[in-house]
């Protein structure tokens, strides 16, 4: 969805790098995230006092390879290693699939994925992932264990203006933040923490020395000058020649608005389907009030159908079921941000939804097909899946070909 | 020291990136490691065949943020999941001293840290990592272990005819490489596995999913140019404009030749050190016999000093101990690869210093001084030392201030 914009942007966010760049590993002795680049920092910095979502001062930035690396970071950060036991991990269901597969996958004694946190009843330390708007419902959330012993890591990668009111400035102790949902660059692997306590920062800091040396300089670089344009055509639309059309979020926040109506009119079509309500808010950025327009609709078969990704993979819609994310089989998740073309093919595939069979009938070669969905239908931005035998043997693991997003996708 | 050729080479490794680039995940959704950019594999294997230092075909190619991340991918992907205990990570002593950092930091249910692999008496399942040429001392190595159970992982990261010969193709297993000793482009973070396994290569694109989501794209356009002109400077020098003295390898070789020269005459002015000695090879890649000149030098305090590290940071010459790698204390590693002031300023202070108490008296102030090098001396290229207290609470972690190179560096 994104891509286009930036095609239309021309070279205003080109980056040129130099061959003798970037031959250290230090972007800033002095500083405690010691591979952090300043311009990144900045940029950071501006724009969320621009947009207002999130607290910057006193606070450490922890430059990440994807924010899925800083989940591992706060993780390492905030588990006493010689505790007499691993630490639960908790998030409220539906939660992001990929949370209880990163907090299991090198069965590590510091922390162990603890499941929903509506059902933590143990009165222990325990960390709970606060993703607002959530991933995968879109809901903005709470932390709900509420116990002494408890430690909060904010997940707020959906929290920008294109797909929720900016209604509050974010103040928590740890918040996670990534540039592939704020500006839909997912290929520069890029994502940024804001940490108050030191000790936290530093201890995030040492996780990424030990597992990677750092974060590539040159995502860095680029995110930089990304992100310094996305302020850009905010504020300054006469002196960098930007229209006023140009303004970066308010351009997506436009598309996301078409999107979810083009969404619930194809899900109003017939009465098989619903999608969770929003109620509105005032933004502070835009000073519009509106509904939560997410990256990602989950998606509800209503009545007698219990297997929602079965039956619409039957219709030719590849989707992700509820069972990955903590719940029932009658969600699924699906992505609003593929291109225009997809977007609009699933729009009409589901609006033309019966009851009635299918005309194709599944046989063996079409169950072929719906497990390699055509290639060019893949490209939706959205985040690879893991095989679902994750931690098996070699050669029991599924192949690399299954390694498809786990957005929707469409068959041919 | 890679820096000054770079800038010679003004702009032919320039890279230009535009906005709209790089919104997807995937590299390459047909492959094993999807997230590979083509444009790498092909530089990748290019530059191999003009080396001849490993063979290419046959293999999976998996890309990793820096050789640090691919390590853990390997030891992901050899590890059963559900093995009664882990399996020993093992290497000869002396090694790399991040080797048991990186094992051990997360406290794996997976693998351990086994030690020295010439102590490994049991007869069970073990994984052994054999760099060769090795890091610290830089001898060329074989499997030490060699019992039935044993896998191996060839780390080749100094397997470059700048430092060593190429006296063979190597075709081993798992063979790991890194950009950072190839050109000297640390702060891009890249790295890269060739895999004759499928299972195993799969395995490791799993763990890169799961801990990142895969490396950046940035970062591979990057080196993919680097490494496209390395092999130019080598075969078109008519064609792209490149002078004979341009070749990256030879241009490497004369100089890491020079600096062994002026370390080894430094040395000999007084007997108190020695250095290792390195049997002469042909090169099967320029056709020179020469004897290896490897990235660091494992020094020896002879005589009755015991603790090498400490006496010549008595004489202003900060080092590394040789028991963070598993050795004697009367060894120190030392960076041959930094800026040619930083390089000449060590060995002049080598050469004066003799068994006499030196001039300025160590007070409280200088070890302070000590322990903070002057930052302009640290742009070694080396990688960051994590402190010595790694894994205690956030409180009990030393001070980000204390994350400096592990290489050789001078007091102000």
């Amino acid at each position: 969805m994104y891509e286009k914009y930036w095609q239309q942007m021309g070279e205003k966010t080109t980056v040129v790098i130099p061959g003798w760049k970037f031959v250290s590993y230090f972007s800033d002795k002095r500083k405690l995230c010691w591979f952090l680049e300043p311009e990144f920092a900045s940029s950071i910095i501006r724009l969320h006092k621009l947009v207002g979502n999130a607290v910057t001062e006193n606070r450490h930035i922890v430059v990440g390879t994807g924010s899925t690396q800083l989940f591992q970071a706060v993780l390492y950060a905030l588990c006493p290693p010689n505790a007499s036991e691993p630490i639960d991990v908790l998030c409220a269901a539906p939660f992001y699939s990929s949370y209880p597969l990163i907090t299991e996958f090198l069965k590590s004694g510091l922390y162990k994925w603890g499941g929903d946190a509506h059902k933590f009843r143990l009165n222990k330390p325990y960390i709970e992932l606060v993703t607002s708007p959530n991933n995968p419902d879109g809901l903005s959330r709470q932390a709900v264990v509420n116990q002494d012993q408890g430690i909060l890591i904010h997940d707020l990668a959906y929290y920008w203006p294109q797909y929720t009111p900016i209604s509050y400035t974010a103040d928590y102790d740890i918040m996670l933040f990534t540039v592939s949902k704020t500006t839909g660059h997912a290929g520069t692997r890029l994502g940024w923490a804001l940490v108050k306590d030191e000790e936290i920062a530093k201890k995030m800091t040492e996780f990424i020395m030990l597992s990677t040396i750092g974060v590539s300089k040159e995502s860095q670089l680029r995110a930089a000058k990304i992100l310094k344009v996305v302020s850009d055509t905010h504020e300054y639309h006469a002196k960098h020649d930007f229209k006023e059309c140009d303004s970066f979020f308010e351009h997506s926040y436009d598309l996301m608005a078409k999107r979810w109506k083009q969404l619930r009119n194809a899900v109003n079509q017939n009465k098989m389907f619903s999608l969770p309500h929003f109620p509105s808010a005032k933004c502070k950025f835009s000073g519009n009030t509106f509904a939560s327009q997410p990256a990602f609709a989950w998606l509800k078969c209503e009545g007698k159908i219990d297997d929602c990704e079965s039956f619409l993979r039957e219709h030719k819609v590849l989707t992700r079921s509820g069972k990955h994310f903590g719940d029932s089989t009658k969600y699924v998740r699906i992505s609003v941000l593929p291109r225009d073309e997809e977007f609009q093919q699933f729009t009409d595939r589901l609006s033309s939804i019966t009851l009635m069979p299918p005309i194709v009938i599944s046989g063996p070669e079409d169950r072929a097909a719906c497990a390699r969905p055509r290639p060019t239908l893949l490209n939706s931005g959205d985040s690879p899946r893991t095989c679902s035998k994750i931690g098996e043997l070699p050669g029991d693991t599924c192949s690399a070909r299954e390694y498809f997003p786990r957005a929707m996708s469409l068959q041919a």
